[in-house]
């Protein structure tokens, strides 16, 4: 899937580009995007299953910067998938070059236990559907 | 009350300068660094209180800009308070130099309902004695 | 002019609300948007006209919050430009209901002196054609 | 070494935990520090070597989540160091208890050409010395 974005200017630091604790933060969104996209969107997710995506594991090579006013878009989509985790993987593109890569892996809370609980079906199957 | 602080690398943006909305941080930073010197922190308040304290208006003015590394002051305190509201007014200075000066009014809500409710007395009085 | 947005996870906070410090985040983002649509994007500005927008007051008046998931609006314009400054107007609306109110005040600055400049011309124009 | 800091209410998210893109500014707090205690704060290194410290890549795992109002600290330091590229490790710790760790790779840049440049002697030695 690919989740297309500008580069905002209170994103940038004193060097001039984007700092580096934003792109976690632009992974997020295109995890946000997919959901919406499957039709179940976190929002959802969190009132209806009463489930938690959490953060377990995340990875970033930064290869180049983004500057403000920039467009870019993230190709990501799910890499690995079992009964309990998921991750997915991201590049981000400026005009065809790639300025970073990532990982994230997730996992369930249940919202009232706080306990990681399997993937519910509804949401496994959604993103089985990929 | 004197709050302390650097600014911090991540809070600077393209213009060189620390961007303006991380000003309402650093003043709710002043807050709750008010409340744990009244013996009484803000997660205490959340926890023991169920009460949320929100932000109804906020003000700033920016005269001069807070550059990475700068180490700068806060004086703030409460300017006002009645039955349901309460006001904080801040002067962050660098090198006896005003950088911004700001206010912001408060309401506390109760936990479970949402509702604004009356400042509760335990809060009022340690709020009071300052 | 409205610029639209959605709540994104990262910008709320324990109270489950977001958190008021992305109000003039989200404000910056319709100026860009703004600026974008009358033709002189921030970013050429500040290339081009080697100047920076910079903010000298900051109100916001918080009435209902928002939550994760919403999509929002904000509907605002110019209410005062003289030689050197200007102002936004900004009204947050969800379903028709006013979220919060706000103004800001800007200057030019030459980005080499960093003194303040009268507004650039050619900026001065588009503005007003608005 | 050690870099101690308390959680700040901006940096919770609607999980009531510390959203995770803070973590990475929390590392880099733990740098900024790391340097002052060298004698060599990074606004010196970007003024007086012109130089900059860019991140190339992020690792972290959460392991259990930070809430407001927590106190905890950084125990961390340098892993690696080469003629271009250093790495930190980083352990978050609340209690006696990991809460997360981490590893940063680093390169230095040339503020003029933004070119990579080798570890500048006077950084190197500096923090060889720890």
């Amino acid at each position: 899937m690919i989740y297309k974005r500008k580069v905002q200017f209170y994103e940038t630091d004193a060097q001039g580009i984007v700092h580096h604790s934003n792109y976690p933060r632009y992974f997020e969104e295109a995890r946000g995007y997919y959901l919406e996209k499957l039709g179940y969107p976190y929002d959802k997710v969190r009132k209806d299953l009463k489930t938690d995506i959490v953060l377990l594991e995340l990875i970033i090579e930064y290869k180049k910067p983004l500057y403000f006013g920039d467009s870019f878009e993230i190709k990501f989509g799910i890499s690995e998938m079992d009964k309990f985790f998921f991750s997915f993987e991201y590049t981000v593109i400026k005009n065809s070059s790639i300025i970073a890569t990532g990982k994230t892996k997730h996992a369930c809370l249940n919202r009232n236990t706080g306990k990681i609980i399997s993937i519910p079906d509804i949401l496994r199957s959604k993103l089985h559907g990929t």
